[in-house]
Order: structure tokens, then sequence, then C-alpha cells
């Protein structure tokens, strides 16, 4: 293992509309050293998508060989294409020592924690159901009946916080991002992470050269 | 309840030559919104010291009357003295939103992590061993023997970090005191805290607001 020891998997989740992906956007580029996890779909590739920045794009074979060798984080079915979170990758990058970040629906980080006993699970919530309503009326491009449709998942989605470690307010996304940071920071001194590294390091020392 | 929520208890522990005490006051400096517990004692007070401010000072009568009524979160007896952390005081603390920094030997924590559910326990580590042994000499004016006696029991006390929730290295005193911060504002993210606040506020908005 590296000697940083492993990296986090940090899991950015929350409700269609509260924000989470503008959050990781504006902490990656305050974070340079954390990896966002890049997910594989069996749809084309659209018009400036680069392999391994956009996407890993497959075959429907290739991804079902995957599936069948268990090298899924999760994955769903959407529109006849698949999507997922490739295992090799992310455990590759934790093994190395770098966090990673996978900015994901509530149904995926849902099966991740079934899949995973790592995991930092973090929920962005809305400032409020009302603003959530505003920023999904907000996008536009959407009837009237999926817009409400959007709006009545995201406000039954709220009820899954419980499942998550932590939950972080998107009101000003600075201080989301922030409280981002302190909740990273925090998790690297739980000592369920790093009591053997303290213990052994304690042991690793000479006692003749302690009790000169 | 204030509107806050209520405070978070905040245990800072950790052996002998460790420097919690440098951390908190550094800590406290930097956020003057949290405050520190106060210990009350039987002994007399010292020049300059304030009732209230260094200890509440108080007679073995009064201290023993306490212990019986249970409004200690932690006691203990030294030279014929009583020590201990008044709990009536740090409940109103808590109740009124105000976050509250205990600073307290290792013996002292794990009663306090006896007597109470809450509580955020963050053990602080010298950066090595061998600093921590230099850092108990540099104190000084100590015998040989008690300082072999002092290093040895700090060094048998680290074990006890995985009795707590978080270790934090104090290599350097700033960076030690942000990873304090980060700590306190993680703790505030937790679900586990603040889930019925989440679910109360989203249920607590109008539903004919919600879909006009």
């Amino acid at each position: 293992m590296n000697k940083k020891g492993r990296g986090l998997l940090i899991v950015i989740s929350g409700p269609s509309g509260a924000g989470k992906g503008t959050i990781c956007k504006s902490f990656l580029e305050r974070n340079r050293e954390v990896s966002l996890s890049v997910s594989a779909t069996t749809r084309d590739p659209r018009k400036g998508e680069v392999e391994g920045v956009n996407y890993y794009f497959m075959t429907k074979e290739d991804f079902k060989e995957k599936i069948n060798s268990n090298d899924f984080l999760e994955y769903a079915e959407v529109y006849d294409n698949y999507y997922g979170t490739p295992k090799s990758n992310v455990e590759e990058m934790l093994e190395n020592g770098v966090d990673v970040i996978l900015e994901i629906d509530i149904q995926g980080a849902l099966k991740v924690k079934e899949n995973t006993e790592e995991g930092v699970f973090i929920f962005i919530l809305p400032p409020s159901m009302q603003e959530l309503k505003q920023r999904i009326i907000n996008r536009g491009s959407e009837t009237k009946e999926s817009l409400m449709k959007r709006f009545k998942s995201a406000y039954k989605e709220i009820n899954f916080v419980s499942k998550y470690n932590y939950a972080v307010v998107n009101d000003k996304v600075e201080i989301a991002v922030e409280k981002l940071e302190a909740i990273i920071a925090a998790e690297k001194c739980r000592v369920d992470r790093i009591k053997d590294s303290i213990l052994d390091s304690k042991e690793g020392i000479i006692h003749e050269q302690l009790y000169d």
C-alpha cells in the first residue's frame, strides 16, 4: 500500500436539482489531487466526448461481461443503454492513496453502499424544497408534467438521507465545498481508519532508543 | 432548544506532553464562539486565579454533595483534593447551542465517555514517541525517575486511542488546529446528528405551496 495510506472513496449524491454536479466541479478545481471516477457506458460518444475523460465507452457485450465478473461498484440500464462505475479503476486509485469522488444519483449510491464496505457517503441537500423546485424549473426544456415528476421524486428521495454519513446543504456553493473539504479532512483523522498505523508506528520505535 | 441546534461536546485528550493544552489555547483564540469547560476543584485558589475562569472553587462538602447528586461528567481525587467537570454548566451551554471544549487527561475522558452518550472524542498524538520524550524532558523541573514514569505512562496511554473517535497528530500546532476545526465542521454535517431537523424542515413545508 502507498505510504499515504489508502485513498478515500467519497460518494457524492442527492436528489436531482440539489446541485451535486456544481459542488463536485468546484471541489475538484480546488482539490486537484482528488480524482473523479469516470463511468462506463454503452451509449455512443457524443461530439467532443473523450474516452476515459467523459466516459469509458464500451460495447454491450463487454459491459455484460464486466457485470458477470462483478467489476462494477454499481450499474444501471437507462433507455436501452448501460451506465456503471468500473470497480477496478476506482480500486487502483484508492490503492495508490488517491481520494476518489463518485458523483452519482441516489439509487446508484445505495448500490455502491451494498457493494463496498468503505465509502464516505455525502448527501447534498437543496437549501429548501421551494428552492429545489425553482432549480428544477430553471433547467427548463421540460414539460410541466415531467417537472412535477422530477420534483415529486426529489421530494421523496430526501428521505434516503438517513442512509448517508453526512448531509451538506447547498445554499452557497463555496460554503458547501468547504464543508466537503472539512468532511474529508476529518475522515482522515477517524481512529477507525488510522488506528492500526498509529499503533504500528508506536511499536516500530526501538525501545533502547527510548529508554536510554 | 436553540435554533442552531444543540452544541457539540468536544473532548480533547491525550497523553501528557502531546500538547493538548497548546492546541486548545490556539483553537479557542481562533474560534471565539466556542467555550472551554471550567473545572471545579476543592483546592485553594492560587494567586491570580479567578473563580469561574480558572476553576470553580468549592468546599469538599459541596463537592461531595455534587458527586452524590451525579452532577459531574467526571471527577478525580488528586493529592487529597477533588477536581471535576460540573455537568450542569456544560449541559446549559450545549442546550444553548454553544460548542464546549473539554480539555482533559485520558482517564477523565474515558469517564466522560461512560457518563454521556454525546461527545466527540479527539485524541492528540505527539508526532513521534521520541518527540514526546523530548517534550516531557523540556518541561524540566522533574527528577529523572519522574520523567521516566511520565514517559512510560504516556507510552502506554497511546493504546487508549482506540476508544476515541478521532486522532490528531500534533506536529505543527496550526495544522493540528485546522484538523480540529475540520472535525467540528464535519461533525455538524453528520446525518445521525441532523437527520431529524432535515426531515422536520422538509415536512414543515406546506404542500399547497409546492404543488401550485
